[in-house]
């Protein structure tokens, strides 16, 4: 395993040092011993720190509280939150829960980051009652088998961190920690993985124990060896996948350090941005709303489900959306749209029955036939009645202001913000504070190698 | 077969007098005798008023020249139009050439339209040559069956012609008169055929014969009685069959005299198109050319072709139409278009090569990866690379002027007389001289169904 002069030097810059992970590990002694003495629950840590692929100045510590199955949900979840608060509050003030599947305690602790998560002590990974406890089956799997790799971890985290492609669950539709030890474990280190992966296509098969009990569809497929029913890649999104693939077939083909150092996005003045509106002639609207008080890996899928429908409401009333995205603040989050235009004429095509359902097309042309709200019809079209009827909606934002957006398929969470306040923005309004790198990058999209290559061409 | 009141008053207008029928067979016998004294052809009558399904004030004579077989094609045609000509001209002077699949002649005789129509004299109708040699067969097999059923066959053809469903081949999409006549055989007369098909769906199957030797998937297939491999409603849509099966509904349900005399249609003013035309707020474009030299049968369908890949052209181009339709007068066409909207913003999304296409994918990157034309990108979409760039054509009347026309799939004559003149006119502009009717109706449309109960309501 020889890493190049690049690879060299970006790894002295990101191991973690020594003293580092001493300080980390002798935190998790200590709580690992708090919640043991406490007679309720076995302790243990688990994450990248636990298996030494964290990377220099990460502050997160994950120890787990492991709770006896036997435990009643509800009881887990009140025993657990009241064990972590006995535990954090004689180490600090700083405390904050946490909701993800089940709550759990965040807590600063001498600088670090601490999560205090209850699960279940299962024997086996396919006993799991929450996702969460699986997650020490994960732990004993990559930290007995990792050793040699650890660099090579390292590196591909880096790497897909920079390329913008990695993620955690659903939220960026990317590469996690997890999946990328196990694709380093599998391909035999950081070289072989990207040597691989660059003649992927999307469809890609690993099972690394070879015990698949099931079939999945995503575009890339890894199946968790500690169990035969999950996709540890089901998040990856066809673009991130074909996003890593591209990134390896560059850094292949030509290396540079951008690989590694997420070149700096151009963050625009609002006079460049009010310049790249008009030069699109396009038209832009916004919706912004309370971010909800859960964590981003809850939140940012409900926002994607939330602009995905908002999109697909849009399309019904035929405004045609160039592109959305959607981002979350600590304070706000905003769904953003760019439409081809954002006034439709008074006159809307509705389509009613087949002709020959004789009850409903009888109907239908009784309720029209001597009405003088049409423009034109009832008349045959695509073998159903149809009318020309005036357009509720002939304002995009007028639309996304009304009562319609309630009708969609609203994430649970961030409908309940909606439902207090949103707030509609149109063209240059949707530069609101905060959402200047988002707006940014959303005007001047390209993809990772893309924006790989250019930061090279400046930078030499 | 007793007919209700209101048919026997329909059939008393009708139907044509003895008078009128010896008057053209009088004539027709004169022209088949001049044929067959030129010793080149037999002669024969053909068409509605040979097999007196015709109706009263019909001034349309059709006779056929037919040579022998063994002639080659372009002696046919050269003799034919001779042979024709020479007749012709010892009655008038009012004689025009005419372009189907082959030249024939039109002359103006004692009143009648008289075509003359040159073919070959085969033994069986598979072995035609041209798709006129079949009109002699239709003639024997009606002729000798359509005995007491010609009364039915005249009401059925005024239905579908009151109703708008009636049309000889392509131009109307309609039902043609060989296809009544058809009908009414194998239902027994017009009562029984619109009770059958009032319960009609798209896909009916009609084989009087027994003899289908192909498989056809238009949306009424009845196989001609005298070639098992033809489908004389090749030519109905399944609008048009719906509206056929509507009227057939509605006549059973409640008949009127709406049936069988056209509804008049409003022809609107200049006014009140412009106030119709503010109020949908859509856009209107039109495009006018010279009327290609041929007959409607050949033109229409080709005007119909050059809409629908316009339309196309229009999509293609992300102009979104509501609706499009054509009309052919003697001198002008006219192809119309209604557009959601007439502009479009700067920015246009163009799609590249899927991501794993290499070389393709590589050779995009560099096309655009330093241009300054690009809005955004590359970036990865639906598995492809893509680019934002500036739109060619903004406007929808920039584009109908364009080359770009000539890039479709025109039909042949109507692409030959754009190429030497054609003009786009917008809005209030595409209502030409001569054009009102069409225009009226394109802004009235309606069922035919809805249109007959919309004149008993003003009529009552």
């Amino acid at each position: 395993m020889t890493f190049s002069p690049l690879e060299q030097s970006v790894l002295a810059e990101i191991r973690p040092t020594k003293e580092e992970l001493d300080r980390m590990y002798a935190l998790a002694d200590r709580l690992i011993a708090d919640i043991r003495g406490s007679g309720k629950a076995d302790g243990m840590m688990v994450g990248s720190v636990a298996r030494k692929t964290c990377v220099h100045g990460d502050r997160d510590l994950d120890v787990f509280m492991l709770f006896d199955p036997a435990l009643p949900r509800e009881d887990l979840e009140r025993e657990g939150l009241a064990l972590a608060w006995s535990i954090a509050h004689q180490y600090t003030d700083i405390i904050r829960e946490k909701y993800a599947e089940h709550p759990y305690l965040n807590a600063t602790i001498d600088g670090f980051d601490v999560d205090l998560v209850p699960c279940y002590q299962v024997k086996e990974a396919t006993d799991i009652q929450s996702a969460v406890d699986r997650t020490p089956f994960h732990n004993r799997y990559i930290s007995s088998r990792i050793g040699d790799f650890t660099d090579d971890v390292l590196l591909l985290k880096q790497f897909v961190k920079a390329g913008g492609v990695y993620g955690s669950d659903q939220m960026t539709e990317g590469f996690a920690g997890y999946l990328c030890e196990l694709l380093v474990l599998h391909h035999g280190g950081f070289h072989n993985l990207l040597k691989a992966a660059a003649g992927w296509k999307p469809g890609m098969f690993i099972d690394i124990e070879q015990h698949a009990a099931k079939w999945f569809d995503e575009p890339l497929v890894v199946i968790d060896p500690v169990d035969p029913c999950r996709n540890v890649s089901a998040s990856v999104s066809d673009t991130k996948l074909l996003e890593f693939i591209e990134l390896c077939q560059g850094y292949l083909k030509s290396p540079s350090k951008w690989f590694f150092y997420r070149p700096p996005i151009c963050i625009l003045t609002e006079e460049e941005v009010s310049a790249l509106l008009k030069g699109r002639e396009s038209a832009f609207l916004a919706i912004t709303l309370k971010t909800p008080p859960y964590i981003e890996d809850i939140v940012v899928p409900q926002l994607r489900k939330s602009l995905h429908t908002l999109v697909d409401l849009l399309k019904r009333h035929e405004f045609v959306v160039i592109r959305a995205d959607t981002w979350m603040l600590e304070d706000r989050s905003m769904l953003l749209f760019e439409l081809l235009v954002d006034t439709l004429p008074a006159v809307r095509f509705h389509a009613g029955p087949p002709v020959t359902a004789h009850v409903n097309a009888a109907k239908f042309i009784d309720k029209y036939i001597h009405s003088d709200i049409i423009f034109a019809g009832p008349f045959i079209r695509d073998g159903r009645y149809g009318v020309e009827l005036p357009r509720r909606y002939r304002q995009a934002s007028d639309l996304l202001s009304s009562n319609e957006v309630f009708g969609t398929a609203l994430g649970k969470h961030v409908k309940h913000s909606m439902k207090e306040e949103f707030v509609v923005h149109s063209g240059l309004e949707c530069w609101q504070p905060g959402f200047e790198p988002f707006i940014s990058e959303f005007l001047q999209k390209s993809s990772p190698l893309v924006r790989i290559r250019r930061a090279e061409a400046r930078t030499s």
